[in-house]
């Protein structure tokens, strides 16, 4: 017998990777819902809120490759729209599955509940198309080239599509197409690959001083190996940007640092910026990835391998994909005697006289406690400033959300990612002002079993806000007072091990035990109202350009 | 000296009524923030996500007419479209202020946060322009004309407007123009208005059995007295429909009951479907507001005074508006002779054998704690159609969201309803299912010196969706479990009274503890896994319809 609309799509979901449906149940989402629970592959993760769970989608989609919600008509999908406008930027496949109204409704323009009351079934399709890749309204006659045609572009471009399902097609048999058009694979146009391949091998060959910088969409593309068998090959130094932080391994020798431009790092900076031949793969310079605009690479000196295209100097080599580019680099790409910079770390935690938790501390020592293989989750704010200059270990892997930047992702992108690696330790490091807008999240982790380890640093109110405003002490950036430490239990979380710590001796006490505990642990980390990271401190100066011109 | 655009805007916005503007802080915002912690008429409201904000803003216009909220680009404004949404459906004035990059940033196409990082900076203006009557960037040119038009649009319409500031704009002087074309009252044409009048008196004049049906829109409009005035004058009955609950008094003796078409009060049906006139005034016969479409009103028995237009029968009567012909019914409706019959209530409170809380206990027990000018806002599911038939006393008021229906919503909205009436009791009614989706908006009543009363009703899932789907077991109807009666402390909610119940006699002490308390109240309800409602109850089969055909 034939598959349903909705089993097919599950069924192909499937065999891309996708194991878990994020999403909160609706009624016009029964059919998506019911085929989840009934497939003996998939398994349905109820989030709180759709915010929430298009968060998770977007951590788990940073881990697994690629990742999957659903939602319902109106109210359900127009919740998650933050976060797959994040997915959109941040370059993930993400999945929206949207339960419809049956067709017959949609039709008869009848005034049913999740919509305007105006008869309009479409404008919703028509909001999200705004942050999709590629789009479609699955019927039992389109869904096995739609389907197609819907994963090969999410995964081609790593950004969101939206599949719409009126609740009577999805339970409709496929037909099956005889004439189903075959998929489009991207290839490089021969001549445009050679001949920038050609020139990169040349500027290579020339350059007195060169270096790499890869960014995130090398890895979003499955492609950070190949960009490590490059580096390994020409023994070139790299750096990273922020965004791009832990792409490759942090511990090998040739890694410099973070590159982020005249703001931190002077060491890496002068190095990148003394280069006759900088090779960026697929590194975007906007304004957080680039110190506040302060990088200031030479377009002579710079190579860009973009996902469709080369830049060299001010030259454009169209439709080269960066998949045949490292391809043919790994092939032919000249071993160089370039020796780079050794990439520092934060060094050791300076306790001042009070024994207060500040960012000199704080920071050192959680990169002292980081391990091979972690995961760790940085919620945007001088949370995820403060880490980013730690030096990982092996195959420790940072997410943070530097482009869209919306606070409270972090939260729910660590459920996420521990529900795509729950044999790795996920680690949550997240600003309270932050934490308070996705909180419930964490009865999540519970729920799953899964056992992460999450900080929380109270430093009462919104701390990134009074750096960048005019007035720091402004009302807005005050929250309401929460008592931390008793939010898990209450949230359902039983066993965990949970502590609120006010100086570093109990910082210390806290993260030992959270290592030896055996069930998931909880610290509240409370700290001065002005105890920020040194690249939040130096932001609001740099970036007060981008609200007055 | 001349205001700023934002000062201009804020003080308008001032002068209809609005005093608090509800939001998260965020950087393009910072003049949106800055200028109303500055005003000495209005008040920042921050919220702890922005769909809470949207909803409390919601539920601050329900109370006090219009309401104004301010999100930041791109992350922000996109999580409050669904609250946005809402409030577009349900006929609420919102105003949304969105701080946007700087003018000169949007023209160079900056690779900023907060953008999708292609340099488009109109996409998230684009998509919210689907769910507003009128939207525009303010300039100081164009600030005065374009903040009245916003306002008389929004008002007039009933809907939401979008206000976007860039940010540099956002600080400067408005330019006064001379030429500012005077704003566009909307006017009824004269001869319509009068042939739609004289046909609805002829109407009312020539039948033999009559009643109103007021909308929620007239109370939307601010016309709510000139129906109950009509009323008066006529002596006709009414009934009400499911969303239009106690927009009129529900102790007046003409007051009939809730109209639920065949599912529920038959002898409400009874009477409403046998007149030979019925007046209705923008009712609308959506799926839940109509018994499922069970509502069976010959269109020849039916007058719908609608916000622009009138239908009489199948003539329609164009460009009359409900405030000009209520006006003039107002001077022109003939008292009648037509006896109602008596509005009845849940009745007393029915305890089975173990003293188990059933709805047959709950609603009735609830329906006796009502007071006077009482708040009373009930979650979409169960809670709303348990207390749907509940009897109010005098100016006491039910908000629901019976069209949109997106839960979550009654929490925040409680929280924008209390700061609107702070006079006023509060009380909340909402399943643990929704309460999950926006719980830490009840930090926010303690903060700002709010004491509702919150009653949780723990049904271990989502019991609508039990009773709507295919297999009420299903695992996406499971919600993780929580402690819920520990909520408020973890909040910060101090010195509230916290209770968890789970029979008839600890709910009876629990309320009479809220009652006598000084402080708020949160009650958390234990019941039966399917204890619905009788609504909710009957709701599965005639819904069924909308997903399968």
């Amino acid at each position: 017998m034939s598959k349903t609309v909705i089993e097919h799509v599950l069924s192909r979901l499937n065999e891309i990777g996708i194991c878990d449906i994020f999403g909160v149940a609706g009624d016009y989402a029964f059919p998506i819902e019911d085929a989840v629970c009934e497939s003996k592959n998939m398994r349905w993760i109820g989030n709180c809120n759709e915010l929430n769970a298009s968060y998770a989608a977007d951590g788990y989609a940073r881990t697994k490759g690629a990742a999957a919600l659903s939602t319902t008509f109106g109210v359900g999908e127009l919740s998650a729209l933050n976060g797959i406008a994040g997915s959109y930027a941040e370059n993930l496949a993400i999945f929206h599955l949207v339960g419809m109204p049956a067709s017959g409704v949609q039709k008869k323009h009848r005034l049913v509940h999740h919509s305007l009351g105006n008869g309009d079934f479409d404008v919703f399709y028509q909001m999200s198309q705004h942050l999709s890749c590629a789009h479609a309204i699955l019927t039992p006659e389109n869904c096995i080239a739609e389907t197609e045609r819907l994963i090969t572009t999410a995964l081609h471009e790593r950004r969101p599509v939206y599949l719409g399902f009126p609740s009577d097609y999805a339970v409709m048999p496929v037909i099956a197409d005889e004439n189903t058009e075959t998929i489009t694979i991207h290839k490089s146009n021969d001549e445009s690959l050679s001949a920038a391949v050609t020139a990169i091998i040349e500027k290579l060959n020339s350059s007195s001083q060169a270096c790499v910088i890869p960014g995130i969409l090398t890895a979003r593309l499955g492609l950070a190996d190949d960009v490590q068998t490059i580096i390994n090959k020409t023994g070139l130094p790299y750096a990273t940007m922020f965004m791009d932080k832990a792409i490759l391994s942090e511990s090998n020798p040739s890694y410099m640092g973070i590159y982020n431009g005249q703001l931190m790092n002077h060491a890496v900076a002068e190095f990148v910026e003394n280069c006759d031949c900088i090779l960026g793969i697929g590194a975007v310079l906007t304004d957080f990835n680039s110190g506040s605009f302060t990088a200031t690479v030479k377009v002579e000196n710079w190579i860009n391998i973009l996902a469709d295209h080369v830049k060299i100097g001010s030259a454009v080599y169209p439709q080269v994909y960066m998949k045949d580019v490292l391809s043919e680099l790994k092939r032919l790409a000249p071993s160089l005697n370039h020796r780079g910079i050794t990439a520092q770390g934060l060094g050791e935690p300076i306790q001042n006289q009070q024994g207060k938790i500040t960012a000199a501390y704080l920071y050192p020592r959680l990169e002292k406690m980081f391990k091979k293989d972690d995961i760790i989750i940085t919620e945007t704010g001088t949370a995820s400033m403060g880490l980013g200059f730690a030096l990982l270990p092996e195959n420790a892997q940072v997410y943070n959300q530097t482009l869209w930047g919306s606070i409270g992702w972090a939260t729910p992108a660590a459920f996420g990612a521990a529900i795509a690696a729950p044999q790795r330790r996920v680690i949550l490091v997240t600003g309270e002002g932050s934490h308070q807008l996705t909180v419930q999240e964490i009865s999540q982790f519970a729920r799953f079993g899964l056992k992460p380890i999450i900080f929380v640093l109270n430093n009462d109110g919104y701390l990134i806000e009074r750096l960048l405003c005019k007035n720091p002490e402004a009302y807005y950036n005050d929250i309401a007072q929460w008592n931390y430490a008793q939010l898990p239990a209450a949230l359902g979380c039983t066993n965990w091990y949970c502590q609120r710590v006010t100086d570093c001796n109990e910082l210390d006490a806290a993260i030992k035990a959270a290592e030896l505990s055996d069930n998931a642990a909880y610290i509240e980390i409370v700290m001065d109202r002005y105890a920020a990271s040194e690249l939040a401190q130096k932001l609001g100066d740099s970036i007060a350009s981008l609200y007055s011109f």
